[in-house]
């Protein structure tokens, strides 16, 4: 198939619409609430929104293909200079999710997979997947990982650690000294190299993609019916107040969102429903919080 | 008594001192937690924090004051150009407040009063009070400006319309257009000018700090004891979670000290103990909600 934005368009809306029924049989409770948009500037999207399922407590599907004059900020980039027409156009479509469960044993999982370009024929991929973990479970960490990275050496040998580390620097809350989970990948602005084309980057970014409703289907299944207590509760909202933190601060995506008049709701609908912060709070000596909180840094090797 | 740092910082201790003091007995229950900490680079605070209060879910009353070489972000602001030394060190001192009460018919507070100087003998005043109601009523946004009002006009007849003006557009969530309260004062860099000197703007600047335990106990005695229900609750925590958005994202103390390497713990006790987001919420036609909503913005005159 050619290759246009139309088709990969196309693609991103069928990966929305089969993730959302992937989530809906794994949830066994809600369905996703469907609303489409339009952005006054040019484009719109689909936003699915599930909340109190059986599993997931509230989370977001969405699909967005927006277009416009390209922002300046983005023509200032190194990468255009010398390259860009006074009159540029810019056209953006993507899939971003982030789902928040009941129980605090399945873990907040994000993903994003974006296709970027401009009227002088300059076009990139990105995306990325990582999981937060309110309670790290070794187990459950070396499979996502190691499906992440099966996705990844199934098109380059280099792209798991290049994009691994990636992933640790950027979903990183400095000022917590914190990774915010157990990572996963994270690239941005994939074209062609000497090793790969464009063609074959859109074949790993379509992988990404695919991958994520099996793996958290796996991570649900695994998870959804252990037991927990109050406390274990407790530490879910301290947690999703790091998540609040890290969307909030250092999100580009989210940032990108607020500063271009994106749709508030759809963006913020990463945001837990409830989330909490108690001052200076240091879990139990020996503690299985204390055990999660010493495995957020980076470099963790997980497979 | 002389200008210096060192009686302006004894003033803003003794300041921290009273201010718990009154809010310990209007709470009747619970006692502000002390904690003494260093800064690395130079100088330290005092945070005392409250929890778990009759009237006070969770609240601090924060003294810092710290010193060290000038970062360079702040010799680069066009006050200081042509008359800055390359060893160039400061001084800034200040008690911040904020306040999230249990009963969401008690609005949350904050207020804040900052003292910098620099080597070559730069110096200002900076500081604000604003009040963020969950529900508006009438009567104590009247009486809170009022009041608020009265500081100022003791002082210098502009004062207020000029630092409310400047707190309207301060205090607001510009990604949901809306104030984040009723808005109160706000102002920095005072020093001298035409009509006041810097010691009759310390002399208001000081009438700020000492307003702050009279207004906000009336306001807790006029509504520690109404009733609500837990629609009330739930609206409570939505707008906490718009309490949270302002200050992770456009709180500029907030910025400063996550960007300088502050105490967290100190800086993030801002943050409500609980917070809720839920995807699209709008208020019912004709509710308090949605009328609460409808005075969140810039320009009201509620004296």
């Amino acid at each position: 198939m050619e290759i246009t934005k139309e088709n990969i368009t196309e693609w991103l809306k069928g990966l929305q619409e089969s993730i959302c029924s992937a989530l809906e049989t794994a949830d066994g409770k809600s369905k996703f609430l469907v609303e489409n948009w339009k952005r006054e500037e040019g484009g719109g999207g689909c936003s699915r929104v599930i909340k109190d399922g059986n599993v997931l407590e509230k989370g977001g599907v969405m699909f967005s293909a927006v277009h416009g004059t390209t922002p300046e900020f983005l023509l200032k980039e190194k990468e255009h200079s010398g390259n860009v027409d006074s009159n540029s156009t810019f056209y953006a479509a993507g899939v971003s999710i982030v789902l928040h469960p009941q129980n605090p044993m399945v873990p907040i999982i994000h993903m994003n997979v974006r296709y970027f370009e401009m009227s002088n024929g300059v076009k990139w991929l990105g995306g990325g997947i990582d999981l937060t973990p309110h309670y790290v479970n070794d187990e459950d960490a070396k499979y996502f990982h190691t499906e992440i990275k099966k996705v990844c050496d199934k098109h380059n040998a280099n792209y798991y650690s290049k994009f691994k580390r990636w992933a640790d620097d950027y979903f990183f809350i400095t000022h917590r000294n914190e990774t915010r989970g157990i990572g996963g990948i994270f690239f941005d602005k994939l074209n062609s190299d000497s090793e790969m084309s464009f063609e074959k980057n859109l074949a790993f970014w379509k992988d990404v993609g695919s991958a994520f409703a099996p793996i958290y289907v796996e991570l649900i299944k695994r998870n959804k019916s252990r037991s927990f207590t109050g406390a274990n509760k407790q530490w879910q909202l301290l947690r999703r107040g790091r998540y609040v933190e890290f969307n909030l601060i250092y999100d580009k995506g989210t940032k990108f969102g607020l500063e271009s008049n994106g749709r508030i709701e759809s963006i913020l609908v990463s945001l837990p429903l409830n989330a909490s912060w108690e001052y200076n709070f240091k879990p139990a000596s020996g503690s299985e919080e204390e055990r999660t909180l010493s495995l957020l840094k980076k470099g963790i090797n997980w497979v």
